[in-house]
C-alpha cells in the first residue's frame, strides 16, 4: 500500500495504542458512524437497507467520514458488521426492519458444523474496497480502524441465529458437544485472521477483535473457548504495514474479571467497559498494554456539564499518561460499548471538547 | 416466633453462610420454584395469574415445597416476585402474559420521585403470611430464604417501566438527576431494610439481596447508586431470630470487579456470578465472608456426565471448605443466575447428586 503511505496529520490515536507521548488523548467511539446522526440516516436512506449500506464502498465511506466532518474524533473505523464473516460462509445474513440480525442457515447440528468451512476471501471483496476507499478520502487525515468479531461471538450468531438473552443454544452446544464448538471456533479464527489481514491489505491502520459476547462465558470457559481463539488471531495478524506498526486492539465486553490474562495474548490494546477501574486495570497491566474506553454511552443523555464531569472522572482515573519515570503508558478514550441511537448529536460535541481539553491539562499538570 | 423454634434437620445451609463446618457443600438453585417444574405449571395455572400465585399463601407454600420434594436441597426460599415493594408503593404492576413485568405508574419525573414514599407493610402483608406458612409447611426439613431486590434494581423497574437492555432512562436519571435518583434510592433502601425485617418477623431464617442491575453501572457509580444503599439496607437488618444468626446474602450479577468492596458492607455471604473465579474470590474474601455460586445455568443443558463435571469444577474451584489450618470457609453452592424454564427436570438430580457426593468427597480427602 505505498500509495497509501502520506504522512498521518493526527497520528496521536496510534501513537496511544503504541504507548508513545501524543499531544491530548486520542478518542473515537464505537458505532460512531450511526443512526444518531440525521447525515447518517440520510444515506441509509438513500442505500435502503443496511447490508446496502455496507456493500456499497462509496456509502460506507460517506458515512464512515460523517463524524469526523462533525467532531475532532482521532481515529475513523470502518462502516460493517460483525457479522459479514458467517454470511461469506453461507449463513444467509439478513436484517429484518426493526429487529437485529438474523441467518437462515444457524449451525445446529454435526452436519451443520462438518460443513463449515473458511469463507473465501473474494465474497468479503466489498469490505476491503470500503476500506480502501475511506482510506483514500481520509487523506490522512486520521488513522482507519478495522474491526473483525472474534470468532467466539461469530459463533454465539451462527448458532443461535440471532442475538440471544440467554446464550443457550450456543451453550448448550459448549457444555454438551465441547468437539463441535472447538471445530466452530477453529475456522472462525482462521477466516478471522485472513479477514483482519486483508483490510490490513486494503489499508487499516489498526484493527479491533471484538469479543461482544465474551463476557457471557463461565470463567475457564472463556479460557479455553473465548481468549484461546482470539489468541489464535491476534498470533497471526501482520503486525506492520508501510513500514508502521499496526496496533490490535481486543474487546471484551464484560471481561473485566479476565484483564491480566487478556492483557497477555500479544494485543496491543486491550479495551475495558466502563465496570473496570481505569487506574487499577493501569497498575495491573499498563506497562504491557495501553487501555481503551470506558465511558458509559449513557452519560451522553445527561447535560453537557454532566458529560464534561464524568469524562474527567475517566481521564483522572487512568491518569496523565506521562509516568513519573517519563515514559509513557497508553490511553485511548472511548465508550465502554456503542454510541446510543437515541444519543443528541450535540452533546458529542461536548464530550469531544472535554476530553481533549482536559487531556491537555494533565499533560501541562504532569511536567 | 418462638412457636417455630424447631430444631433444624438440616442446617448445613445455614452453617456454610456462616463459616461453620458443613457435612456437605449445600445448594439451592436460583427460581428453584419455577416454570422448569411441570407440577409448578399445574399451580400456576391452577391460580390464573403469576400475581394470583404470589399473593395467595398456600399457592406460594406450595410452588415454594415443590422443588424440595423433588431434589435433596438445602434451602428453601420464598416464592415471591421482586418487584412486590414498589407495587406496594403504588407503581401499579402487572406481568402482561409472555413478557416480563411492567409498571403503569413509572418515576420519569420530579413530582413522581416527589411522591414517592416508603409503602405501608401492610400492603405486602400476603408476602408475610406467605413466609409463615411455608416456614410451617416446612416443619424444619431446611432453611427458609427470604428475600428482596436491592434498592438500584428496583430503582431500575420503577424508572423504566420495565426491563430494559440499555437502560437508558434510569441512567439519565442518574447522571442528569443525581438529586432524584438519590431520592428514589433512599426511600427504596428504607423499604427493602423494612420489608426484609418483616420477613424476618413473620419466619424467614436468611435473607437475600438481589441486585439483580448493579452490575450494568460504571465503576464509581456503583458505588454510590447501588452498593451505599445495599449497605444502608444491611445494616438495618435484624441479625438474629429464634435465638439463631439470620444470616444476609448480597448477590450483585456483574459485580466481580467490585467483590471486595462487596465483602465489606456487613452481610455474611456473597453470591457471584459465573464469571468470577471461586478461587481468586475465596482468596480475597473467604475469611470474611462466606460465597454463594456459581454455576452457569446453561450447564443443566448439558447432559448429566457433563453437569457432573461441571459442578465439580466449581467445588474445585473453591476447594475443601476447611482450610489447613482446620478453621472453616463458606461455600453454598448456586447457580450464577436464576434456572431457565427449558431446563430437563432430571438434570438438576444429576446436579445435586454430584454436589452433595463430590463436596463429601472432598471433606474426606481434606483430612
Amino acid at each position: 500500500m505505498g500509495r497509501m503511505s502520506s504522512t498521518l496529520q493526527n497520528d496521536n490515536f496510534l501513537r496511544a495504542c503504541l504507548r508513545q507521548p501524543t499531544e491530548h488523548t486520542p478518542m473515537w467511539l464505537m458505532r460512531q458512524a450511526g443512526r444518531y446522526l440525521p447525515e447518517y440516516k440520510a444515506t441509509r436512506a438513500q442505500a435502503g437497507s443496511f447490508m446496502g449500506l455496507a456493500t456499497n464502498a462509496q456509502f460506507a465511506t460517506d458515512v464512515t467520514l460523517q463524524p469526523l466532518d462533525r467532531y475532532a474524533l482521532d481515529a475513523a473505523i470502518l462502516f460493517s458488521d460483525i457479522l459479514t464473516v458467517p454470511d461469506a460462509m453461507g449463513l444467509g445474513l439478513s436484517f429484518a426492519e426493526g429487529e437485529g440480525p438474523r441467518f437462515a442457515h444457524p449451525l445446529r447440528d454435526e452436519a451443520a458444523v462438518a460443513a463449515l468451512q473458511v469463507p473465501d476471501l473474494d465474497k468479503l471483496r466489498y469490505v476491503f474496497d470500503a476500506v480502501t476507499s475511506i482510506r483514500k478520502a481520509l487523506n490522512g487525515r486520521v488513522p482507519l480502524i478495522g474491526f473483525s468479531g472474534s470468532p467466539w461471538t461469530l459463533a454465539c450468531y451462527m448458532v443461535e441465529g440471532k442475538g440471544s438473552d440467554d446464550y443457550r443454544l450456543v451453550k448448550s452446544m459448549l457444555y454438551g458437544r465441547p468437539d463441535l464448538m472447538h471445530r466452530i471456533l477453529a475456522i472462525n479464527a482462521q477466516a478471522v485472521a485472513a479477514y483482519l489481514n486483508a483490510q490490513i491489505d486494503a489499508g487499516a491502520q489498526a484493527v479491533m477483535v471484538f469479543d461482544s459476547w465474551g463476557g457471557v462465558l463461565a470463567d475457564g470457559a472463556f479460557q479455553k473457548f473465548s481468549l484461546a481463539y482470539t489468541a489464535e488471531v491476534v498470533k497471526h495478524l501482520k503486525r506492520e504495514a508501510d513500514g508502521r506498526r499496526v496496533p490490535v486492539i481486543v474487546f471484551t465486553k464484560g471481561g473485566g474479571p479476565w484483564l491480566e490474562e487478556i492483557a497477555g495474548i500479544g494485543a496491543d490494546v486491550v479495551g475495558l467497559d466502563w465496570t473496570v477501574n481505569l487506574g487499577r486495570a493501569r497498575a495491573a497491566v499498563g506497562s504491557r498494554v495501553a487501555l481503551q474506553g470506558n465511558l458509559d454511552p449513557n452519560v451522553l443523555f445527561a447535560p453537557p456539564e454532566a458529560i464534561a464531569r464524568e469524562a474527567i472522572a475517566v481521564l483522572d482515573s487512568f491518569g496523565p499518561p506521562q509516568r513519573p519515570d517519563g515514559g509513557w503508558d497508553g490511553h485511548v478514550f472511548n465508550l465502554g460499548h456503542g454510541i446510543s441511537q437515541f444519543t443528541p448529536p450535540d452533546h458529542v460535541t461536548a464530550l469531544v471538547e472535554a476530553v481533549h481539553s482536559h487531556s491537555r491539562r494533565q499533560r501541562t499538570l504532569g511536567r
